[in-house]
């Protein structure tokens, strides 16, 4: 889940309070040294193995993060939200490949701007740690859940404030949530470490129990939310 | 990979350079105010979504980080090598629980003394992003490879200095490398998202093709570094 949205939540407020450090960064990017760059569909912003230069912060759109087997199989292994950094690298090179999913807005940032500002570190450092746990997610998708729950899963990513440890439930009557996908069935599948026919199937299963309606390719009404939760794994 | 193995391979030396981060670290890890704490083995440090109060470095032995679904499946999303941190949480609780596989020595550190200050700032961050490329690995690991390939990464990962972009081969006429085991076949299938039965089969199929003796239930003499590597898919 993008860094942004989970800002509110953060129990973390220590050595500059999180509004300062909000404050410090808002400043920083927003300074003429930060230049922005437009994206678009499918445009690579660096490769695995590149060496390993700048570092980047999405401002609007998706990206997705692969790696390839020397053989060709592709596991995408984060989904960049707005708000997200990436582009961090611990080595000399890129350890995958970063590829936008839509157009898409990044700001390039300086490694060593960040390195010399604790406000900006503390910045760089909470939205490490949100990543980490998002990336713990994505092994125990991948490691442990059938190829319903998976799907499931990456549809539930896409309902904003629903299927939480503290999810309020349905609002009224109506449990429906219109969701549009950014990526092809391929990049699905990439995703949830599954074959696209497999992703195809478990599309299908969901439309023949009544849980989705498909509108178009890439517009899927989820008709229940509750009961689509039902079915990650996580009840 | 251990934080401490990688240091002599980092590109990153802006801010405090990485002697001083270095320094900085090893100053505030031995001030008085930092406790340490001896682990029997299968000793858990915290469970998942307990509140997130502190957090840790590994002084020796090995931890491994686990989540848990509501039906018992298992998935050990990290494990955690002599100097690498953990109990890092974006959130008020911790997202997964820490048990040790082997005796093990922690530090006990207070999030707020790492927060106000520039290098520990630097250490912390470089080694989550360190922890982020080896989760990319894992990502992929569970994504995409086989049993047996996982089986294979797994064997190799115990193999230091071999199986890198820049690998020095075998040295002088035998490429046998003994390797112990902290992890018994369940916690291993566990890690590598397979069943026990399927680790112990890709373990026989190994013995068989000549690649691994098995010495004792815990310690496996790899025959051919060279050949295992062959079998992770990364060639």
């Amino acid at each position: 889940m993008a860094y942004m949205e989970r800002t509110a939540a953060t129990g973390l407020n220590e050595g500059h309070p999180v509004s300062d450090v909000d404050r410090i960064w808002a400043e920083h990017i927003g300074s003429t040294k930060v230049k922005r760059q437009h994206l678009r569909p499918h445009q690579v912003v660096f490769y695995e193995s590149d060496p390993a230069e700048r570092m980047y912060e999405l401002v609007s759109g998706t990206i997705m993060l692969y790696k390839l087997l020397p053989d060709g199989r592709r596991q995408v292994v984060e989904i960049i939200s707005q708000g997200d950094l990436f582009g961090l690298q611990y080595g000399k090179y890129y350890d995958c490949t970063a590829e936008s999913l839509t157009d898409a807005e990044i700001r390039i940032l300086d490694r060593r701007d960040i390195d010399t500002s604790l406000g900006l570190q503390q910045h760089v450092g909470r939205c490490l740690i949100a990543k980490m746990e998002s990336m713990h997610e994505h092994a125990m998708l991948l490691g442990r859940k059938s190829a319903m729950e998976r799907v499931a899963s990456f549809l539930m990513r896409m309902v904003p404030n629903r299927g939480m440890q503290d999810c309020p439930g349905p609002e009224g009557d109506s449990d429906e949530k219109m969701i549009e996908l950014t990526m092809t069935r391929q990049e699905i599948a990439d995703y949830l470490g599954l074959t696209i026919e497999t992703v195809s199937r478990a599309i299908s299963e969901l439309k023949r129990r009544g849980l989705v309606k498909i509108e178009k390719q890439d517009r899927i009404l989820i008709t229940r939310v509750c009961g689509m939760c039902q079915i990650t794994g996580m009840h």
